[in-house]
């Protein structure tokens, strides 16, 4: 009887990983659904009080919910009419059971205020941590591939 | 030893919700393989017997499994000579442990039956259901967010 | 208590079950990470020494890592400028706990040396193998649904 609590913890903690690797994957995606469908509420709750999202060039680095909040409400909110982020190929790496890297892929399509319709590539390194048994994200870096006009190209639902 | 049968009783539930959550993805790829590579059986598959398929204006809403053959293979079918839908973004909400709500994200590149080149953006919102150890979609509102041709594209493959 | 072992090696079996998706997802990934990142280490690990890349025409089948290198170093990545892939909709099969058959979809944008921008759209057919504890690619088929230039888009960083 002895190797069953062993056992038993052994399942805890592989079944806490393969939870927490679904909690960064929620967190990946209510960035995107978040932003794109102007929920603030959404997108500020997948970070930490004293994050940091580094977004580079043209953008900057803004650090805090006070900084969040000023880079979606004062700079990338008023700089799309539209935006749709698609997010792919998330791999994580524990580092220990409560912090984690994470790096994955997006694919936006959206439209400027003036009706320019355009694509961005990018990928996104990011720093998760749990903390009083919840992830969130500690630090997000942004890599830029491209972004460009889709000349040409309208973006308008049917009807 | 009194607490083992709880843990055990509380790691299978765990695990249960681990494995609902892959099979939501499931469905929701499936979509995609099923609508864009013909495979009626596949698609259907997806579906309760009792299912709602809103699609929205200009497409309509659909109820059940004969609604559902009426919507691919008279409305939506015919309108593409080929579509290619990538689903991102899944999120998913459990009312209880046999029911849940998802949200995501589609993006569709495909081209009309004059060969046009339309690109496609799209949410899903979802109602799953388990039933007899099954689960299956019993509701999917589509919500498009655009809907346009791409001027000057084709779409062919190599050779 | 003789149910007690029972219930633990089930779930020890369906947690196993649990993590070999997500490595086969992991494999997915790394595959567009590797090949879009010019990291050759990272897209070589995730096949195994025997294996089989099947891309099609034109490109060609190749085999083993002597064939994974030159298929990549030698094929495709002088058909490219650069290259974002993008993956989703992944489905597994298990065939015994050791070995799995996948399907996913990508889709890629990327640009030719002369850079022009190429849109791409295909599956991709996967065997996946269990061996000392390790998943790998045992073989990836693909199957191209189109591959064709996007006429007047650019790609390019931001500043």
């Amino acid at each position: 009887m002895s190797e069953q609590p062993a056992s038993i913890a052994e399942l805890l903690q592989r079944i806490d990983q393969l939870e927490s690797r679904n909690a960064m994957r929620d967190l990946a995606s209510d960035y995107c659904h978040g932003f794109d469908k102007h929920d603030y509420a959404r997108f500020e709750a997948i970070w930490w009080e004293d994050c940091e999202f580094e977004i580079g060039p043209p953008f900057g680095a803004f650090t805090g919910l006070a900084g969040i909040k000023r880079a979606v409400q004062e700079v990338l909110w008023p700089a799309w009419r539209e935006t749709h982020h698609l997010t792919t190929n998330l791999r994580v790496w524990f580092d220990d059971k409560d912090h984690a890297r994470g790096e994955c892929d997006v694919d936006c399509m959206g439209a400027s205020p003036d009706h320019q319709v355009m694509i961005v590539g990018a990928s996104y390194y990011d720093r998760f941590e749990r903390r009083n048994k919840v992830w969130k994200i500690r630090k997000r870096t942004v890599k830029l591939h491209y972004f460009n006009p889709l000349p040409g190209a309208q973006m308008s639902p049917p009807g």
